[in-house]
């Protein structure tokens, strides 16, 4: 197929590679235009706006940072609306708000083109070696045009329902499982600190109970408090835990604990971790417990 | 080694069983007899008090409902505290308080008897098959001592620190990373069945995501709606929750997501679920978002 | 002064009343012409639009339901921004967002126009009698030229600060001030009433305690459960709540109060509250403890 | 009558010396001797245990810290219990549990005496003139025949129903409407100081507002950060919410501000402000935006 490929950063790099080594036709772009030319080595069309990496296209994905970025690529000058072609589809994979995803369902049908909200699951280096969760949403027929991409990034494919704005939905809920998690360790690590318990002890026997590769490795990272290396910056953790409790007025249903996790992400916000890895919300609890944090 | 078992609930009879297997000599005991008498066909010596299960042993197990339990067996009539011999330990499995367990170190010790808090992690198919992991806290020879006991119970035995009543927080703190994984889901649950999307989706979802058992045993157990045998029951899980508060507020260390669940558990018991399995829960957060529960 | 007046709801008539008979030259203007036309009798000029109603004027009041509503009026067709005469003011009496405050202020100076935030305190009848709190916020200069219209629709003008957004965050806590009180009352009213104490008595103590007539009136309110009269729509709480809580993440400062009030609120929402009074608040802690609500 | 009165703080000795000068007859007892000594100059006997002070008594008063002093004086050696005679009176004003309010209810039945609980709202110096607010509960019968004590220490007597604990309960929510006003000062405050609005500015706005001497005057402790006079030690409020949760789960009502505060509570013991006036919670909200507490 011949796709188009928009935000390049660690995620979108590795995803529109895998599209390319599955001998996909891709043209790339970029705001730097540097992370697009490293891509052109391997086969990339380098496009000079996201208007040129539509052109001719039967699927444009975009993975970009949050709802301004997707806007701008989207209803900006040299945007996809203006050049995607009819029954060509937008597979959006950022992580952006369900209000938004409504608004791209109505903007792109009104153009008669398609659009599915496809986000994803997964650090860049699940990506780079095709283990996301892919889980789009949105009319079954586009779903099934896009499956062969959606399984050339990833190792399983959920689909989430017909609305696209589901599929954020989705994904807003899981990264909220992910912060509480962290949360939960903050308190429990804070509190067995007090307690003089060994952390790295808690956290074998938390990586026992589980038995998840997702506690494992964020227990160890708050365990050892190594925040330096954001592989999700806390300041995207607030933005994501926001965009969840939209999702929560807009449904009416109440979510008290992610509104803690929304508390707790500002006081670090306030100390000066914006660009910290979102588990360092555990030094939040530290330091409400008078430990260093 | 001579050993006594006291509390033979589905638990303790486990735990006593893999004694017993292991051809230690095993004296039990328990409230109602019958279920001590279920175990004399496989080798037990049924005592007629806890003080009778003490006699000649080295070591006595303890694994009991709560604190209230605890306190009559070890300093009721025909009690342990005033049976047990000099240097034999006193083994507490159960999920007690912190301050009892303290209580218990400093009256055994005045006796010249030995204490170990070793709570377990594990339902009762876990205890059946040795596959609890195993938290003793307490001095070091003593937990030296009971190791061989120890690794015939469970598959796993983590030594928690020099005070036995680390290994209670210890334990308190991991229920209440349960709980808090409980009310995650059953945040994300009623959202999402607001946003129409299937639960069996999100739980499938999750279950690649956290690639844990604990989240696809529980999140089937929510998606289900399937409450009624209750693995643990709704009110031991509150009874935990303000345990763990309990430990936070002798450490001085907030822990506002156990507060939430602790307000959640409370609206569960008003509506009558004290018997039901704790992961009904998820029908306090269905009912805030006027979901059928 | 000649003075417009936009936004004629039962806060809005009110005060332009007031300005009318303080010998102010008024020219109203409100969505459904009828409300203006009421006002003729005593004076006023009907205009035709926003636009009509800043013709020649001094100043021009604002007085409407929420950031869209000011929006429309402002930058919509027949908007103030383009028939303001420089170096008019816009007075925004509206408990608006500080983001759309910050955005006025930019558009208003950009057109050599003048700005005030000037939020009030008071339900209807306080407006009715002159008995509001009037919070201007803005330039001295811009301040102290209003100040005689101020005089005459409250009984107290504060001046909050040099920033016109200032006047909005201080509306906003206090709103969050009451939402606080109602919420508290509402589980000691729950609590109590599961003790069999009588909701009466709780309120005539809480009355003598704090002696505070905001105690007393909305006490009363919750005591009785009478919440078909909204003086105040629970869905403007609700907003009011989420714009607070909008200017703690501007902010960085956690407000976990307001989080928990926004839960409730969304609980409220999802079982029909949304055009009862905010105080019905209540019914969502009656409800939790399995009260008749 | 002839009465006694055990326990002379600040808040005692003013209740005592009240009693006093409407010419009752009134035996003394304070642990430490010399704040009883202070009362015989106005004509108290200095009893010498508080078996001493129910001698030949109707009535005695006792105004301790905690269940803890209660359980003492009560049951103790040389104690209330065994010393009160048939028909007289034990009137409980301390902030207690309403477990223990249970129980001394049950423990005097069994002795044939009397029990009231009768907590008291009001600081020292409303203690010293009169102007309590007093809150009986218990028989009708026991009520009446202590009203006339209760009208020369209070300026109100609000009886509050049947059974003692009632009272407890009611004072208990009491205390929590004023930590949760206490609280939400302290966030509108952190985020107003981040906003730039003068603490000064707020205070006036919500004093106007609320016109409760309450809000005036805890609100300048806030304002003005004056927490080391501590006219209510923090300690001693985080008791009290504590107990309120007590009562919340007796009662199955969740309570998620009393809990929240409960953690904001937890906050300042762990930063050393135990002995800091319970106002002082408002550096929890300070820290935690990163304000200079």
């Amino acid at each position: 197929m011949k796709i188009g490929f928009i935000g390049l950063g660690r995620m979108g790099a590795a995803m529109a590679r895998n599209l390319l080594r599955a001998h996909h036709e891709v043209a790339v772009y970029n705001r730097s235009r540097d992370k697009a030319e490293a891509l052109a080595a391997e086969g990339a069309h380098v496009a000079a706006s996201p208007a040129d990496a539509c052109r001719d296209t039967e699927a444009v994905f975009t993975m970009l940072a949050d709802d301004h970025a997707v806007e701008q690529v989207v209803f900006g000058a040299e945007g996809i609306a203006a050049a995607l072609a009819p029954d060509a589809i937008h597979v959006s994979c950022s992580t952006i708000s369900t209000a938004l995803a409504r608004r791209l369902t109505a903007e792109h049908s009104s153009r008669e083109q398609g659009y599915l909200s496809s986000p994803v699951f997964g650090r860049p280096e699940a990506a780079e070696s095709k283990k996301l969760l892919v889980l789009p949403a949105g009319p079954a027929g586009m779903v099934d045009r896009c499956r062969p991409l959606f399984d050339v990034i990833g190792r399983q494919t959920f689909v989430v329902g017909p609305d696209p704005w589901q599929a954020n939905a989705v994904k807003l809920c899981g990264n909220f499982m992910i912060a509480s998690m962290l949360e939960t360790f903050s308190e429990a690590f804070a509190t067995l600190r007090k307690a003089e318990v060994a952390a790295q002890s808690f956290l074998e026997i938390m990586t026992a109970l589980f038995g998840s590769p997702v506690y494992a490795n964020y227990g160890a990272l708050i365990a050892n408090r190594n925040f330096d290396d954001a592989g999700f910056a806390l300041r995207l953790g607030l933005k994501d835990v926001r965009l969840v409790l939209a999702v929560a007025e807009e449904c009416a249903a109440p979510m008290p604990l992610a509104s803690v996790i929304r508390d707790q992400f500002l006081a670090a916000m306030a100390h000066g971790q914006a660009d910290l890895d979102w588990s360092s919300i555990s030094q939040v609890s530290a330091r409400a417990a008078a430990l260093q944090p």
